[in-house]
């Protein structure tokens, strides 16, 4: 690796977590050494640590999160939203002043209200959630395209979802240093080729709820039907999964960890897409006992406008 | 098209309905002539008629059914279930003793209900469903390989959802020929790639309503969910579908009338894999609400195990 003409974006940018999301961001920051100058990465196990120093997608590996922030001007938790706090809660005390913070993970207002208690006035905390995955996870699943021509979302607006004496603690009190900071995590995102939009972080875990935590819940729970379905029923429903079954399982094989905290670390929002998804389709099962032909065409002329909004979108 | 050195399957096969399935049995039978000496199609209307001509994929096109069926040895209805048991009603008179009447309809008992109260005991009925097709319709969308690796489900045992009376009318005196009948469809079918399996048309119901049904109901539901946003979120669901949401959107643009006659005619199946489905959902919702990580941890681990078992089986 060597180092760039032009000054990068980071000094020491820390990548907490290598798994598939933290090692795409190490891959894609090996390439386009504008990112950052020295790559550093950390994970709680020795073994995946080994592994990952014989990927060879960072300058330094550590086992121990002290030696890895040490002197870092850019730190990037990519673990579940379930461990943000404690993790927060360990480097903080480590980090110098002025170091920008930032995190990746799928829900925000969780996170963020798990973080803020650890924060301090001259860490410039940055929540982020680049709309880019797959249903695989660890440091092999990652590469450097991932997060190319996806979009990135930041959420900067702490404010609206920590307590008052939480405010003082996490907000810099100079509003500009906090704007740049926001700047140089979306020139971050925008280098690994997505698209960024700052958006409130309440309405952040609404739209996810419905775009992403709602249909894998409904993945989830139409392989767990299926799984308590007589045996001989169970392996039919296995042979012709490929009339329409196979499209909602493939979502389903997503780690189990991650989606267990983000589950319940978008709660409220979660809960009330699927209260108004039962409703719908409650109305359904009434309209099909019923035989009322009208409401059954209306609902599927919806799925069709929807899907082709998309195909104009470009999203399908 | 030139005459097969042998015998074809049919002297003059009927195939009522050049829509998407139907279509694609003719384009296979063009490509194969051991299928049917002649082919014929029909439709009712005049448009489709002059476009399916154009498309050179029949030897006779015609818009009347008796002008079709006229000396026919095989029929298929390639039709929506709802239409089945009238055009049924419509064709028998003219049919030739002998005749093989078949048709490919994604519900089995309510077609069979439908169909049998005009049958006669020299007509031969086998009801049969291709499990193959995509989110498009018409004669245009249909192509030879659809049915190729795909399973075609022969369900000739309709004595065990139709009346005593039925029985006598429908059922051939001899059940040597009936099973002759089975072996010409199940060979006509192999015949365009597929692979055959019988199965007794109530069960078949159930495993379709899980299979296939209820992932097409609860697409529908999800996107018509999605539509009710108010109007900001709805247009970022459309920018973020790519995060889950997308999955279920393809399936949910498939033909309203296709899609409402099978909710209508797999009725009791269906609501009862749905009211299975809802009572799942709903105690994920009690999980998460009271956040039972084991709970959400089985269900998401549930979901995983159907997926490898799909892998396994070679159906993802
Ligand atoms: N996958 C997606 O589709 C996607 C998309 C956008 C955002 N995200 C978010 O990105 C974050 C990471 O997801 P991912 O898909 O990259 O997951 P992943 O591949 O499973 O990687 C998670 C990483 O976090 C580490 N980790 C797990 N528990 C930890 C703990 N208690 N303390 C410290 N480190 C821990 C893991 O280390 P070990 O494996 O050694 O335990 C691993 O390095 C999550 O917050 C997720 O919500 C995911
Ligand atoms: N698509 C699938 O995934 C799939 C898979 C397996 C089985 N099936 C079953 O196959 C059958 C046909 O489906 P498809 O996908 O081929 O549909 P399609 O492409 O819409 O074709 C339906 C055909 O039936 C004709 N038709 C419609 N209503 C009719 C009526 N009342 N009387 C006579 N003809 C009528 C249509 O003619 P016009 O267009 O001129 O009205 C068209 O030729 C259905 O029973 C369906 O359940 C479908």
């Amino acid at each position: 690796m060597q180092d760039s003409p032009i000054s990068p974006l980071f000094e020491r940018l820390v990548i907490i977590g290598p798994g598939l999301i933290g090692s795409s961001l190490l891959r894609r920051a090996c390439l386009d050494r504008t990112i950052a100058r020295t790559l550093v990465t950390t994970d709680h196990n020795p073994q995946v640590c080994a592994h990952v120093t014989q990927l060879g997608i960072a300058d330094e590996v550590h086992t121990e999160l002290a030696a890895a922030v040490e002197g870092a001007d850019g730190v990037i938790l990519c673990i579940p939203v379930g461990a943000m706090g404690e993790v927060t809660e360990q480097i903080i005390p480590l980090l110098s002043p002025g170091t920008l913070l930032s995190e990746v993970g799928s829900t925000k207002v969780s996170v963020i209200r798990a973080v803020s208690p650890f924060l301090r006035p001259d860490i410039f905390f940055i929540p982020t959630h680049p709309m880019a995955g797959t249903e695989f996870s660890g440091p092999d699943a990652g590469f450097s395209t991932l997060f190319e021509n996806r979009w990135c979302l930041i959420t900067p607006n702490i404010e609206t979802v920590t307590t008052e004496t939480q405010k003082e603690r996490t907000l810099s009190p100079l509003p500009q240093e906090r704007e740049n900071a926001t700047r140089k995590i979306e020139t971050l995102w925008q280098k690994t080729g997505a698209k960024t939009r700052r958006m409130d972080p309440i309405h952040h875990d609404k739209v996810c709820a419905m775009v992403s935590h709602l249909p894998h819940l409904l993945a989830f729970t139409i392989c767990s039907t299926a799984d308590d379905l007589a045996d001989e029923t169970r392996s039919e429903v296995l042979d012709y999964a490929a009339s329409g079954f196979r499209d909602f399982t493939r979502i389903a094989s997503s780690d189990p960890i991650m989606w267990r905290d983000i589950f319940l670390n978008n709660k409220e929002a979660l809960l009330e897409m699927l209260a108004r998804f039962m409703e719908d389709a409650q109305a359904m099962a009434r309209a099909i006992r019923w035989e009322d032909s009208e409401f059954i065409m209306d609902r599927i002329e919806r799925g069709r406008r929807i899907r082709h909004s998309l195909i104009d979108n470009k999203q399908a």
